[in-house]
């Protein structure tokens, strides 16, 4: 097998890390793998170097903070390069550049725009492993980028896609995807297998996992991702098409998102263009607006209901102003969403009305409901949420 | 004027330094030149590098350690290069690959092939301020290249050459050249100006602020170099061509090599082709031999005498041994090198007398003597070496 194997910050985070992350892939090629691995900085080295900058400068240019913080995944992809073939095991460490990484001229955030392979390829046939520096590529006219948050995964994602790996493993310290956050309910279960798009409605599940930049790259270059941890052996969760999962539950996992408020705008003039007038300003002024809600009026005049991230309320009270629309404006941000997530709510109906009448039986008001066809979310009191995500996760039978 | 401007690893080691570096640059900037630096990385940095690759492996791999040792001075560039356009100066920074340096691909040695200086030059048109992470370079082939100890100074000289830059200012935490070692005789006095083949020939008097390699290149590209103290503002020293010297002194200064070991073989046949076979060997064995005496012999033999580094004597020992020559080996590690330095002595005959009639006035015997044009060394006991330096130093009146 062609497999890419990505390592987080953690995993690579010391001397000792690094030598036991060599030591798992050096276990992989002796099955006889072919092997390409991706490296993320050394945990804190990223956040060390942003520090470093704003002690000159509290605006940075952003092409020079890519020079800077491209060199964090350099070392790393360097000394694993050594380890590896001290140990015997032909390896040739790679930068982005090296790798054929191109991205756009986004500096600090770039988007790949594309994988020229042949560079990878070249050295596999050779028999080499190649270590490839992760979070950073080249734009056309030469200049280093990075990839922003997660931008790791995006290029192990982005080189299994480019090689046609048969599998992508992303090693974290976290061991895989969990029906529920099991902090908040300790009988969740880690789930073996996933969809790309419940994955997608799970982010928050995922979060310190995978980004969902990286999981929509990967459905769409059809990348098998397993997410694992490299501090154990257990298996991980694979993360695949939803046509290669073998059993298909109804319900997958109970995400709880507590970043949400929740926006109502009365009397709003129930005419043609308003909704969207609203809507396009707060796209224009980069809130993300999650949930839209609008009932229908009367008298001519309607109440539009909408969630955004809480850290984004500032900016939206501000658009809404610019526009005239803030006479009755009203916030709430002691909410939270509870989202029922998956596939098998395509076939089978009733889903919706479990979660409904489990909330119902617990007394919890639900304020705001919107699906999709693998997921029902409700924004309900934040006070209830953690109650919330309890009950459902047993409603849906979950821990077994 | 055009300046290139190289900071070195003391220069550039805190935060502070760096910003106490950016004013520095700031006021030449102010002052109407196009300015060109190139550091090194902070103090410190590159040997823990070194070490970090050393928890992994005793011998790594040569491509793998550039790629890491390459690392150091991007961020000092562009830490520096944020700095500056913090302050309001237009500056881009640039690896070794975006200046244009293209070296072989000797790894952690490389040697520099030429450099494209149109990359540079666009981005002074610009009115850009660049800053050039030293040190580094890419091959032919794309690889990252390092150019091995001092190898920021010959990043500076060569770009210097490539733009036919006015003046290469060499900052480190030493304020110029002295007539001799400071710390042996305080009546040393800093020189103004001194020509590159003295510099060469004074290269001990220089350790610490040039290298050899860096005058060499600096003599052969004629560019104009200062080594100045970045922590002062002290006129430093130029080093020029001979014909650019104002007023040439007999005498420039005085130097002291005591990392030198006299090798004695007695009883060599004296026929042709023997001192070739012996230093043809030690050549090949990578021995750096200094100074070489051969007598008339007596006999059909003859002593054969020369110097080597004192770290050198095992190889040369071994050398000596795998030709058949070791019977008759002697060695005397306790011995100096002391040089007397300066122009002037092509147009003046008498200065090595001088020299001698001072060491016999102290009653130090010579046990070697070689000369160049612009030189005169002497082997002597190393336990009056410091005395012969400053018996020198005054017979030369150096000290006004």
């Amino acid at each position: 097998m062609l497999i890419v194997q990505k390592y987080g910050g953690t995993s690579v985070g010391s001397v000792e890390r690094i030598k036991e992350v060599a030591r798992r892939i050096a276990k992989s090629k002796e099955e006889g793998n072919d092997i390409v691995v991706v490296v993320s900085a050394m945990s804190g080295e990223t956040n060390k170097l942003i520090e470093l900058a704003n002690k000159f400068s509290q605006t940075p240019k952003r092409r020079e903070m890519d020079l800077l913080l491209s060199s964090g995944e350099r070392v790393t992809s360097a000394l694993l390069a050594i380890a590896l073939t001290d140990m015997g095991f032909q390896t040739v460490a790679m930068t982005g550049r090296q790798a054929g990484i191109v991205t756009n001229g986004m500096h600090t955030k770039a988007r790949i725009e594309y994988i020229d392979g042949k560079y990878i390829e070249k050295e596999l046939k050779k028999g080499n492993m190649v270590v490839v520096a992760g979070f950073q590529g080249i734009t056309a006219i030469g200049e280093v980028s990075t990839l922003g948050r997660g931008g790791s995964d995006l290029s192990a994602v982005a080189i299994a896609g480019s090689l046609n790996a048969d599998l992508c493993e992303i090693y974290t310290d976290v061991d895989g995807i969990y029906t529920t956050d099991p902090r908040i309910e300790p009988k969740a279960k880690k789930l073996k297998e996933i969809s790309y798009d419940e994955m997608l409605e799970l982010a928050s599940l995922g979060a310190k996992v995978l980004q969902t930049r990286s999981v929509e790259l990967a459905k769409k270059l059809n990348v098998r991702l397993v997410t694992r941890s490299s501090f154990s052996d257990d298996e991980g969760t694979h993360i695949l098409r939803e046509e290669d999962i073998m059993e298909k539950p109804l319900v997958s996992g109970i995400a709880i998102d507590k970043n949400q408020a929740r926006v109502t705008l009365r009397g709003v003039s129930d005419k043609p263009g308003i909704a969207a007038e609203i809507f396009r300003k707060l796209a224009e002024d980069g809130v993300n607006v999650d949930m839209i809600i609008q009932n229908v009026g009367l008298d001519g005049e309607t109440n539009l209901g909408f969630t955004v991230p809480k850290d984004e309320l500032g900016t939206t009270k501000q658009s809404m102003e610019e526009i005239n629309a803030s006479q009755s404006l009203e916030f709430d941000q002691e909410v939270v969403k509870v989202s029922v997530v998956g596939v098998g709510m395509k076939s089978h109906s009733g889903v919706a009305c479990t979660a409904f009448d489990t909330l119902a039986d617990e007394r919890i008001n639900i304020e705001m409901i919107s699906t999709s066809e693998i997921k029902v979310s409700m924004v309900i009191s934040e006070k209830y949420g953690e109650l919330a995500v309890r009950a459902l996760h047993d409603a849906y039978k979950l821990d077994n």
